[in-house]
């Protein structure tokens, strides 16, 4: 279970991949399989939540590491390039984009 | 605190907006009163969590319904509306996808 809460720390990766929808499951297990072989097995990797869309357009990474420094590391590593450029060439766009959580509302 | 776990119940609402960086506090505001005053009050609201990016030109919602259902009646409500349409007029572009959450890792 991923538990979200107000603040910069971790932070908060939410990557927006859009997707022939013939596509969808197929990056929804390719991105569980990358997750699960090499990126949560990076220093200061908290949690990666995969999403897919109802529509099958969208796949989305709701993602969170300790800091900006630990997911730049990530960034660097060639074996995660590689997953990364992978998930990347079965989208026909990915928007990544770095958050800190300004309010939770439950 | 917000809990992110695998299944379509509830469904997620990610809507990111793309904003000009000096308006990006003025969203995160308007999108936190609204929640306040208005979208937490409908039935099926579960969460809504307000993220703004390190560099500004983004703010996303992340959210929780009940279901689609509940939802759509939420977009049908003219007094949402008056509130969506506010957020709307801050940004540049708002991009709402509906999902079920495929996996967690953690």
């Amino acid at each position: 279970m991923t538990e979200i809460v107000k603040g910069a720390s971790p932070i908060t990766l939410i990557n927006v991949f859009t997707v022939a929808p013939d596509k969808a499951d197929q990056l929804v297990q390719l991105l569980d399989e990358a997750t699960d072989k090499v990126m949560k097995h990076q220093p200061g990797f908290v949690s990666a939540n995969i999403h897919r869309s109802f529509s099958g357009k969208h796949v989305a990474n709701y993602a969170q590491w300790r800091s900006k420094e630990d997911f730049e590391a990530m960034q660097r590593n060639p074996e995660c390039r590689e997953h990364m450029m992978a998930a990347a060439g079965l989208a026909e766009k990915f928007e990544p984009e770095l958050y800190a959580v300004a309010s939770v509302h439950d």
